[in-house]
């Protein structure tokens, strides 16, 4: 079977894709799993959601979960390692097993690199890795940002507005990191590699070779993994899917959305850009069957 | 007073704004109405905002409101009838009274022209602007689609694959409209002026000078009042404000999100950008605040 629209990632973008394309009439697959979303089941809690306050990323799983159930879409656990463009179908790869679809929808994500110890332990406990989702939660507290590129210090900047104290640990090279420029005076700049995230319960210690520092939380802010070992030959803009205002790729009939396709890192833009993808990708459908029907 | 971010507009992408930028500490005046969404009040049924299946936009609206509220943001009734860009602020005007903010975010919605005789009377009771939000209400039933223009013709399609019988209507100059091509087959046109769209509790009618046919809906698709006439200077693409991908306009400091921002019409597209357009407006103030600092 060729499927319509085959959907790689169970994100808010990658479901919300799904529901656009089941209420347009498109056959689809949805390659994802079972928790939906890591980031999302970790969340402790979301306020930036428009329609849910104060909610948390476990109750909003539910609600999403119930909103596909209901409209009978299922998610293939299947994990898609290669997806091939054929000109008028992609051949998406899990393993032995081939999927054909007229059109991909991308919402995959941003996959992070090798964890400092602790990193994941303490992950949703103290650790995050999106400033504008969590900062709320530390006000008045301490937070130390580990940054794995300069886009880090504008994080650092932001959680300093709310935080008493902002720790800020550089991972990458920075001599051109200008204190009182790109990073607010009054964040201390530790010029060390941590070796280890502490806590007991929560998160309350980075630990450096000769220093320990407490803290409230951490925030981890690193670069994802390049998606062009995805798909061969898809365009991108640093770690992230170029796309258009409607989520096209480069690729005629492939669209992403959500996370990997750029920053902000958040759920509702994310579901917005899942819906935006879909009916672009259902006008891709309809202009192909137009085209069969004109050249018959 | 000169207020961080002013907001027009109190849909789904104005609302998801005020949100966002409450959340990153920003001064913000939001503009709207009581009931938040004229479009959104009437809307029967809504399955295509993740996490709220089955949702009437009454309910929906419910869910918003309880969101602002609790966050402690309120709405200005005042009407802002033209925006002037004065270099690093925004003269934002509504009658006597004049507002000021650094950044601005259009959220206004699309406009629609002239009604026909029966169309604000049965909006939401068989007269929808929008097939992708309520084509599903249709299935197996009798619709007809007003056209003012010939992006028009897609939404017939879309609703023929649903409806049992498709009506067509240009309101246009249509020369160019070649059934069969553009149009699927199975539609009718009637090239004929309609003067009244009849009904009693529900749309059941479409009256022509000569000529009613019965219906189960009708969908009217309408061109939208330009935005130019509120921004001067605004740069637009047809009847929408051009944005990039971080819902910037041509005038930096002024941002646009939903229906405004170009088509899906649809709610959790419209929430999505206004996160995108609340983020980036954030990022603006920052540059601001750090080029007087580098100035002093």
């Amino acid at each position: 079977m060729r499927y319509d629209i085959a959907i790689v990632g169970s994100g808010p973008g990658g479901l919300s894709a799904a529901i656009n394309a089941k209420i347009r009439n498109k056959s689809l697959i949805l390659f994802g799993n079972e928790n939906l979303s890591n980031k999302l089941e970790k969340a402790p809690e979301i306020n930036n959601y428009l329609g849910f306050n104060e909610i948390s990323g476990e109750d909003l799983i539910e609600k999403f979960k119930e909103h596909i159930n209901s409209m009978g879409i299922e998610i293939s656990k299947h994990k898609i390692t290669n997806i091939y463009a054929m000109g008028d179908y992609f051949a998406l790869m899990s393993g032995e097993n081939m999927f054909e679809a007229k059109t991909v929808i991308l919402a995959t994500g941003v996959q992070y690199g090798k964890a400092i110890k602790g990193e994941e332990e303490y992950l949703g406990r103290g650790v995050g890795y999106c400033a504008t989702c969590d900062a709320p939660l530390y006000k008045e507290k301490t937070v130390a940002v580990i940054g794995y590129n300069s886009e880090a210090e504008e994080e650092a900047n932001f959680l300093n507005e709310l935080a008493s104290k902002t720790y800020f640990i550089p991972m990458y090279k920075n001599e051109g990191l200008m204190r009182g420029n790109n990073l607010d005076e009054a964040i201390e700049v530790i010029n060390e590699r941590p070796i280890e995230i502490k806590g007991e319960t929560l998160v309350n210690q980075v630990a450096f070779k000769n220093l320990e520092i407490d803290v409230d939380g951490v925030f981890v802010i690193k670069d994802s993994a390049s998606p062009k070992t995805l798909v061969p030959g898809l365009e991108t803009e640093g770690s992230h899917v170029k796309v258009d205002i409607n989520m096209k790729t480069n690729i005629p009939g492939c669209f992403a959305c959500g996370d990997c396709a750029g920053k902000p890192y958040s759920y509702i833009k994310a579901a917005g850009q899942g819906q935006i993808a879909a009916i672009n990708a259902v006008s891709y459908i309809d202009q192909l069957k137009l085209k069969e029907k004109n050249n018959n």
